[in-house]
């Protein structure tokens, strides 16, 4: 099976047998560059711009050691962050970055559907590595991977999202993902988290912490992320750690066998304990090394490498 | 023939022959790039440092893809852009990055001469990357080799600069090349933007628009920097835009075989609409690609790299 | 003899042959990049983090030179300098790396110790680029093979180092690598600049600049550096200059056998006149080569790369 897409600009655009191909094609990255050889020529000669509005450092470097060790050409834009972008001038950025020969460009915008608008401009690959609280369909690519590899498979695993689901494009992207892949998802979190159009995806709202962990295979506690919250309607942190925090007690009370995970950086002693986050069923370290091997396969797919060969040059 | 200089500063320092050779070798860089190979081992071991005390995105996005295609080490030296620099400490810095092993660097600066102050103190190539209202070399060269691509030839063709010509170092640099490539040229501005010592250059100043393009064979728009000018000479920007914007019903009075060119990025709206900035006229998404081209001609010429392959490593 | 360590947190750890062995592999390493070759592929694939939390540009650019000769592939992790960081996102910042495939990082940060908790933290390489005033290894290694270079021996010879000893962890390290390899180590400062522990060390403590410089075979002048001395013991920098500033005419008492250094960047007219720093004794230039070329020792023996070849790739 080959891949048919130019863009990743939201997983709904792929189907489950598209997804699959990228987690099995992300597990022969991860073999890779965790064996000796680390790197391979398969990129070669392919140029790729980071283009980042919002300030990342975890994607970001993501994406450049995915690329480099693929042997491309990595270069980022340097974007200022204060100047008001519009529409009109993220087209005319994205076409002289095409007129220098890109072949994919990564984008971060804090407006939805900004890549896909650079995607109608430019014939170079455009992977969307977050949108606003639209979209991170590389997060949900490497939670998926994660749960596979740990679990041994995603369909009929239960999986919990903790957090604010409102305004988390994680928990966007993550629900429309296990859906279409089998899994039952519950969201945990207060009222003033949980989004109105919930009823469009097959999810069950739980408002209770404890309630919402029973009986699960997978815990996805989100991070608060205060920089992204409009004033008024976040309870306050003691309040909400109180209440929906993860911490060794409650992990106790679910059970041993569940698998912790968090797209990082935790903020500790709010949304999750430092205990529960460095404990043994937590994979948060493990999701990062995936992510490197999601986004090589990504990388690799889109621009259409050469055949990955096994050895080094 | 051969490159014999080791620098460059100025266009003023090179022959017409010279400028042919580099425009020729940019026309083989172009292939190379263009083409699926992309990349070639030719600056292999070389690194090239860049130094830029000015905000640039395109010009230097532009050479460091030029130097990576040629398999050079690029590297940034982060320039604190508030302190302020003296002719002293940059004769440090210079020799520092000599001492690290430069091959060459790359440098723009607000004080007009900063590079030949660089190219005075050190081994290594200088290149100007544009030093205050003074000279763009590489610029007006990817300009030439636009004009020539386009038009077949440069000498004998009208060239209509339009905008500010008087603390435009684009202006310099292309109407002093025009001049020794055989062109006509022509400025358009009003008064107050057309310096007074352009009786030295062979040019013919129009303070009418309309006036200015008649009969020409390309326009060359040049960006209005609202940064770089003192308060007070210049006209309101609607004034300006009406007297001088080019929009798509003044095109069509100069004839549709007119060449419209500008150096990025363009202000759409103000001296140049979208709809002529887009049009079937412009070239100034190809004059992206050719700066890649001529950046990668002149690194090739100036560092001696070894004869170019045709195959990739 | 092969290196033991994983890190390189502090000269302290090191014997006086294993400092020999970084001198040694230095000087080859020196050869290679001084020669035609300039680039070995002894590193490709390996991964090498840099993580800044001071502004620095020589040591960082030194070190990412280094790394690039060897075909590393180096990476930069954008930290904001102004968030207060706190011993625990430390820790989450190092694990991130570390699951990202580091295989080395690179750490400058204002609190002494702050690479050490890193080492603790992840079984990558850490190379200490300077603590808080705790210590700075590579430059007091990029001195000691200066010395040995220029003087063809360090045991024996007589150094005075002069400036800021206290704040100074440039000091630090080199009075410990000196004592080590048995040169005859003064200070030479104003009172309130010389630390009281030197007792610890085998020092004599100068105040005189002129008896301080009496009979000495290597001069080593401190950077003064403003931004890190509280408030009110520092003298005026005329009162400095006036007692302390290394000109010509003190040059000439000390005699024209005496070898100068700096660790760059100069304060010209303060604590060296331009005469001295650029004259024939000088040899603060060639510190700066010598320092990627002991950076390239260093990240050689530590992520223990292939065995060095004498072609290019």
């Amino acid at each position: 099976m080959s891949f048919k897409h130019k863009h990743l600009l939201d997983l709904m655009d792929l189907s489950r047998e598209e997804i699959q191909l990228i987690l099995d094609t992300a597990e022969s990255m991860k073999e890779i560059f965790t064996r000796s050889i680390k790197k391979v020529p398969t990129l070669r000669g392919k140029t790729i711009i980071s283009l980042f509005y919002e300030p990342s450092t975890r994607t970001k470097s993501s994406f450049d050691l995915a690329g480099k060790r693929l042997s491309a050409d990595m270069m980022s834009l340097s974007v200022s962050t204060s100047s008001v972008v519009k529409g009109e001038s993220l087209v005319d950025t994205a076409k002289t970055m095409e007129a220098m020969g890109a072949d994919a460009v990564i984008m971060r915008h804090s407006m939805p559907g900004a890549p896909h608008l650079l995607a109608e401009s430019i014939d170079a690959s455009v992977l969307n590595a977050g949108d606003g609280a639209h979209a991170h369909p590389t997060q949900a690519l490497l939670d998926m991977y994660s749960i596979r590899e740990e679990r041994g498979k995603i369909a009929g695993e239960t999986i919990a999202i903790v957090g604010d689901i409102k305004h988390s494009r994680v928990a966007r992207s993550n629900i429309w993902a296990l859906n279409k892949l089998g899994a039952k998802v519950r969201v945990v979190g207060p009222p003033t988290l949980i989004p109105a159009n919930l009823e469009e995806m097959d999810v069950e709202v739980y408002y209770d912490l404890e309630e919402g962990l029973e009986g699960i295979d997978v815990v996805n506690i989100l991070r608060i992320q205060l920089e992204r919250q409009e004033a008024g309607y976040l309870p306050n942190l003691r309040e909400y750690t109180k209440f929906y925090g993860v911490d060794e007690k409650i992990l106790e009370l679910v059970g041993d066998e569940v698998t912790v995970m968090h797209p990082g950086p935790t903020n500790r002693g709010v949304e999750i304990t430092p205990e529960v986050a460095y404990g043994d069923q937590s994979v948060i370290n493990e999701q990062v090394t995936n992510g490197v091997a999601i986004r090589m396969a990504l990388l690799y797919l889109l621009t259409g490498g050469e055949k990955i060969e096994e050895t080094a040059n």
